[in-house]
C-alpha cells in the first residue's frame, strides 16, 4: 500500500512512532477564509458533488498547516440521499430530511446502493485528493445509528424523541433499518478504500444520546456490522466516548477516536493495545498558542508512544483561530519521543 | 428533621430502602397542562419570584403522579441576577445576560447576595411547599462553573468559546470568579435548607463542556467550596457523569445524579458507598408503558437496594407523555427489595 510508512498508517497498526501523526476533525471548514471564497460561489451539496472542488477544500489546510493526513470533504448524510432521503441544507438550519422513515414500509422503500454507481463524488474526490497530496487521505461515513437518527428524526435534534420512540415500539423493525444502513456504510467505506482512502472513519456522533444498555443492544452491533465489511484500516468515533468505553473495543475498528472529556489514561486502560485518536479539546485552540502548545503536549504523553493519532476531541468550529491550529498543529511536530 | 424517616432521606443517608424514592428532575414544567394554564398568565421570571405561583407549580406533578419528593419551582439562573445580571428569558431564545462578565473589572463588580435579603421568592416558596406538600422538598443551584458559564457567555452556547478562552487566558481571574459564584452558592443553598428544604441539588449542567483535566482544575474545586458551606444533605448532578466517574466521589456531596448515559454498575464501582440517583433516559418516557415499565425495574435492579434515588438521568421535556411518567412512577412505587 501507498502509504504504509506514513505515521498514519503506522499509528493505526498501533507502531511505536518518532512523534504521533496529526489532523483534525473538519479541518477544512469555515473558520479557513479561503474555504469561506469556494463556499461564496457553491452551496454546500454542490461543494459535496464536486469532486475538484471538494479535492480544492480538502488540500486547503494541508498546504497552509502541513497535516499528516487530509480527510475527504464530503458530508455524512450523501448516502441517505442516495438511498431515497429528500435532503437540503438550507443557510442557518441544518440539515433537513423531508421525506423521514417512520415506519417499517418507509425502511422497506430505502434503496440499497452501489456507491460507485449511486454515489460517486466522493470516491472521484479522494482518488483526484490522493493524487495530488503528499499525505494519506482518509475517507468516512456516518454510523449506522447516527445516519437512523437523521433519517428517522428528520434533521438535527437536541433528543431525538422519534428515533427513540419508533427504537423502543418497534426494536425489530430499527434493527431491520440499522441493518440496511450498516450495509451501506459498509459498502460505501469499502469503495472509499478502494478509490485511495488509506483508511477510513465511522462517525456515530450521536450514540451519546444513548444509555450504555441501548449503545450495546443497537448502535454497537449495527458499527459491527458495518466495519465487518471494510478491509483496511479503520476508525471509530463517538461524541461521547466516556460512557462507552468499557465496550468500545468490541466496535471491530482498527483505532478507536476519544472526545476531549475522556481522560486518557482511563482509555488506554479500558481499550488496551487497540490505537487511539485524539483528544485536545477544539475549543483549547482559542487559547493562547503557548498554551495551546502546552495543552497539545500533555494529551501526547498521556497518550504514550505507541498507537497515538493526535486529534481534536471534537472537529474545528467556525470561530477556530488560524493561530491555533498552527501552534497544535507546531507542538506536535516538535514533539520527539 | 421533619422528614428524616422519609425515603428521600434514608436513601441520601446511605441506607437501604424497601423501594426507591422517586423524584424526576423538571418533573413541574410544560409537558404538564396545568403549568401550561399558569404560565399563559405570567412570564416564566414572574413565575420564579411569586413564591405562591412557585408553591402551586412544584405540588401540581406531586399531586398528579405521587411523587416522593418536590423539587422548588426555581431556576440556576436567579442568584446571578442578584448578583447584578440583567437577565432576561426571551421565548424561543432561553437566557440572555445582556451585561456578560468578560475580565476581572467586571468579575470585580460582582456583587455578593445575602440570600434572605437578595434572594427571597425560593425561600418562601420553600417553606409554603414544606407546609403543603406531604413529601419533603428539594432546593437547588447551578454549580458554580455552569453559573459562570452563562455569565461570562451571555447566554447558552454550544461551544461556551469566550467562557473557555477565559479560563485558559487568565486562570487565576477566572478561579476568583468561581470562588466568587461558590460562596453565593453555598449561602444561596444553605438558606434553602434552613427555609425548609430537606436536601439541595446542585446542578452542574455544563461540566461536561470541559476535559477531564480542566473538570479536576476549574468545576471541581468550585463546587467542593460550595459544598462546604452548606449543612445538610446533597446532590451533585452534571449532565456527563462518565467522564468524571473517578473523581465524582471527591465532589463532597452526599450522593451523585447520574446522567442515563452512564452505565449504573460502573457507577456504583467507582462511588462505593456514595449513593446515587437516575438515571433512566428520560426519553423512555416516550416508550409504550410496559416498555417504561421493564425499563424503571432494569435501573432499579442495577442500582441495588442501598443508597438509590430513583429519577431520570436529565429532565423532562416539553414533550414528555404524562403516560410515560405514571407508568415509571408507578412501576418504582410497585418495587419490593
Amino acid at each position: 500500500m501507498k502509504h504504509d510508512s506514513s505515521l498514519l498508517v503506522r499509528a493505526l497498526r498501533g507502531e511505536a512512532t518518532e512523534r504521533p501523526p496529526v489532523w483534525f476533525m473538519r479541518q477544512a471548514g469555515r473558520y479557513l477564509p479561503e474555504y469561506r471564497e469556494v463556499r461564496s460561489r457553491v452551496s454546500f451539496l454542490e461543494l459535496c458533488h464536486s469532486p475538484e472542488l471538494a479535492c480544492e477544500v480538502t488540500l486547503q489546510p494541508l498546504r497552509r498547516f502541513g497535516f499528516d493526513a487530509g480527510i475527504i470533504f464530503s458530508d455524512i448524510l450523501l448516502p441517505l440521499e442516495a438511498m431515497g432521503a429528500d435532503l437540503t441544507f438550507n443557510p442557518g438550519e441544518g440539515p433537513r430530511i423531508h421525506n423521514p422513515v417512520r415506519d417499517r414500509g418507509g425502511i422497506a422503500a430505502l434503496k440499497g446502493i452501489d456507491p460507485v454507481v449511486d454515489l460517486p463524488s466522493p470516491l472521484a474526490a479522494i482518488t483526484m485528493t490522493d493524487a495530488a497530496a503528499g499525505v494519506p487521505i482518509l475517507g468516512f461515513a456516518g454510523a449506522p445509528f447516527t445516519l437512523a437518527c437523521y433519517l428517522v428524526q428528520g434533521g438535527g435534534s437536541k433528543n431525538w424523541e422519534i428515533v427513540k420512540t419508533m427504537m423502543w415500539q418497534d426494536p425489530e423493525g430499527f434493527t431491520d433499518l440499522l441493518n440496511k444502513l450498516a450495509d451501506v456504510v459498509a459498502a460505501h467505506l469499502q469503495a472509499q478504500v478502494e478509490a485511495g482512502a488509506a483508511a477510513v472513519q465511522m462517525f456515530d456522533t450521536w450514540a451519546g444520546a444513548l444509555s450504555s444498555e441501548d449503545f450495546r443492544r443497537f448502535a454497537l452491533p449495527a458499527a459491527q456490522r458495518a466495519f465487518r465489511g471494510v478491509k483496511g484500516p479503520t476508525l471509530y468515533f463517538t461524541k461521547d466516548s466516556s460512557p462507552f468505553l468499557p465496550w468500545l473495543a468490541e466496535t471491530g475498528a482498527s483505532a478507536i477516536g476519544l472526545d476531549w472529556r475522556t481522560d486518557m489514561a482511563r482509555a488506554r486502560a479500558h481499550l488496551g493495545d487497540i490505537p487511539v485518536q485524539g483528544n485536545l479539546d477544539p475549543i483549547a485552540l482559542h487559547a493562547p498558542p503557548e498554551e495551546v502548545a502546552a495543552m497539545t503536549r500533555r494529551v501526547i504523553a498521556a497518550a504514550g508512544q505507541k498507537g497515538h493519532i493526535f486529534n481534536l476531541g471534537h472537529g474545528c468550529i467556525p470561530s477556530t483561530p488560524v493561530e491555533g491550529v498552527q501552534a497544535s498543529v507546531d507542538a506536535v511536530k516538535g514533539w520527539s519521543w
